[in-house]
């Protein structure tokens, strides 16, 4: 159990179990069976689906004969039986979305995150957002779990506080969790917008649970989901990957020879590297987070209508970035790699025809298995749906350890 | 469960988690705590460990008075009621231990890995060292639970096959699992050598279960413990790290710039720049395993007698561990870094005078948190004693998917 969380949990063990039964039967699912995928008895099945009933979880979709015997009633997951909030606290944009229980989002809101806004005007603008978006909804918001929010690292995800971001000015040490929790009156959990990613991927994905989540964002950074659950670190900030030393070397990178990952392929570096090249042009010296935005989607638009400049740029960030997975492929022996983050997707089709070939050609790749390639299942809001679905896993999913612990509490 | 295993586990799931409970219990325990700490019924607790007594996995120990009531009686695990094998495949030694059942080493030996041997010849002498150190133990041969091998990888773990270590001259796809498994008579499970160090660590220490075990062995790599689970991977290759990029650049490095951390203090170079430096010197041009360990103990010998030609290069070593440990700790969020492997211990006071420093004050470093740094609690034999560990970890460890997947066999 997360430290300094009190998510409510959905009933006990059996009834977690049961749920995560229903809820991963998509066309429904009978007591019997229940009884059958669970091994439980089939008077305990039939006790807990009826809780489950009187507390609007599921409900009964029909009926389906079984050969012999009279027709079994259809249990299915009633996905509005119950709501989670997901904020990512990007330093370019703020997001907040609304997820029902079956991990659909109901509604989303985003605004630019302006530099010179206190951290509390922040925190009331997320607010006013969330209760924007619940009231537009028309939800009863005595349904709503909690929320949950995606903050970049480094973190401290035991007391719940956003340390210091490079990216995030002004953010020293703030307690994110607690303020949004008093503010919003729900249980908050906070996480790394780069471990929500694998969250939401890993929640809303089909392919399995062993994957790095290659976040490419206002900083990049990976999520990672290994041996079927994400991988935090003791302290809440696995996955900073900015800091591999990568080769570097192109005509554009200003230091050929030593780079490191992170500056490699800030959307930043790479839009003053376009600048420098006269693939774009800018109004001033200095850039907004916005402008950047602007001057990234037109450097993407030139490498795609094969500007030769451009992609040289694209090259070099194809090779730094193939790098960079080595690395973190060799270190934890993944076979896929999933592609997500608002900078990703510009360059997506580029970036797709040129690194999956240069991790399984390098000499410098050990594991000896194929690696699959693919973008996220979720696109747009990755991290604050991953936020969410956090707050639907810590509810729905069930948790062997809640098993042992609530046999040392009996 | 791991694939293409067959490893017999020592009874249910209720079982498995008394026996573990009462091997934590290193005063001993009555039937009356064990029902406590695992939740059980009294009528449950005392059942099984009726039947554990009658397999002679436990005994009583004498009694306890606990106030009022009758004394109760005391159980304590039965060290000698099983054992594990654990075998350590290295270029340059062959390792086989006896473990008892409390994790203790009963019997080991070990003898040089010639080049020039074959496979099948290796396989047999394997053998035969175990052969010998089981007679010699006066052990019942049927008390034994399986063996263990450590390996070098590449290892394809689902198929049991080493596939092609670059240090291990002539294996190629040897499917040394079944081959052990056919001639020892017994289940064989196989791990990369530097996991099954970090199975012994995880199984021996008392410092927690989430760390990285640096192995400085004829290679380098790494085991991770993370999350209470040791990280094998997609295919049991995980702790590659010896192709991550780090600094170099010292004097005595031939590639100053970019230079890969398994290349960087592998033994054999290291030697190769004490013998450029004047700091040791050898008979040939080409040196065996066995020369390059006595050339590289006495440039280790050089150093901590304050040869400043030799303290250059162990700076060199020292930055380059601390480099790779700093991506380590940035990917994984560490806390804990544990030393060991035959060429850790010679350069041992001299790495932990400045690895722990150049680590903690590294701008590249982003979990905030304090790090520790420590050597194996296991110093010789680890990853053979590793690899006997998997074996008692599989028979004796509770999981809680053992129980999942019992109910669906229900």
């Amino acid at each position: 159990m997360r430290a300094g969380t009190n998510l409510p949990a959905i009933g006990g063990y059996n009834q977690v179990v049961i749920l995560d039964v229903i809820r991963r039967a998509t066309d429904g699912i009978s007591r019997v069976e229940v009884a059958e995928r669970t091994g439980l008895s089939a008077q305990t099945a039939t006790n807990v689906c009826r809780r489950l009933l009187l507390d609007g979880l599921i409900h009964e979709t029909g009926t389906r004969s079984g050969g012999v015997g009279k027709p079994r009633r259809i249990l299915e997951l009633k996905a509005d039986g119950r709501f989670a909030i997901g904020i990512h606290l990007d330093p370019s944009v703020l997001t907040v979305v609304l997820l029902d229980l079956s991990g659909a989002v109901v509604s989303h809101k985003s605004f630019p995150t302006l530099a010179d806004t206190s951290v509390d005007e922040i925190v009331d603008r997320i607010a006013s957002a969330i209760d924007e978006i619940v009231a537009a909804s028309a939800i009863d918001p005595g349904r709503i779990l909690g929320a949950g929010v995606a903050a970049p690292g480094p973190i401290d995800l035991a007391s719940g506080i956003v340390l210091n971001p490079p990216l995030l000015v002004g953010w020293d040490r703030v307690p994110v969790r607690e303020m949004l929790s008093t503010r919003l009156k729900m249980p908050v959990l906070l996480e790394k917008d780069v471990t929500a990613a694998a969250v939401a991927e890993s929640w809303t994905g089909t392919k399995g649970n062993n994957f790095a989540f290659f976040y490419y964002g206002t900083g990049v950074g990976a999520g990672f989901s290994l041996q079927n659950d994400v991988l935090r670190g003791s302290s809440g900030n696995a996955g900073e990957v900015g800091n591999l030393v990568v080769g570097g070397g192109g005509p554009s990178h200003p230091v050929p020879g030593r780079w490191r990952l992170g500056d490699a392929v800030l959307p930043r570096n790479v839009v003053g590297r376009a600048l420098a090249g006269g693939v774009v042009q800018a109004s001033g010296d200095w850039l907004d987070s916005a402008e950047v935005q602007r001057a990234f989607d037109d450097f993407a638009a030139r490498a795609r209508e094969g500007d030769p400049t451009a992609l040289v740029i694209v090259d070099e960030i194809a090779s730094d970035i193939a790098e960079g997975l080595v690395s973190i492929i060799d270190v934890l022996d993944v076979d896929r790699i999933v592609f997500g983050g608002p900078f990703w997707y510009p360059l997506a089709p580029l970036l797709l025809e040129r690194v999956p070939a240069l991790v399984s050609r390098s000499r410098f790749l050990v594991p000896p298995h194929p690696i699959s390639f693919e973008e996220a299942t979720v696109g747009q809001d990755v991290a604050a749906t991953g936020a969410a679905c956090l707050v639907l896993d810590h509810a729905l999913t069930p948790r062997p350890s809640t098993l042992l612990i609530s046999h040392s509490d009996d």
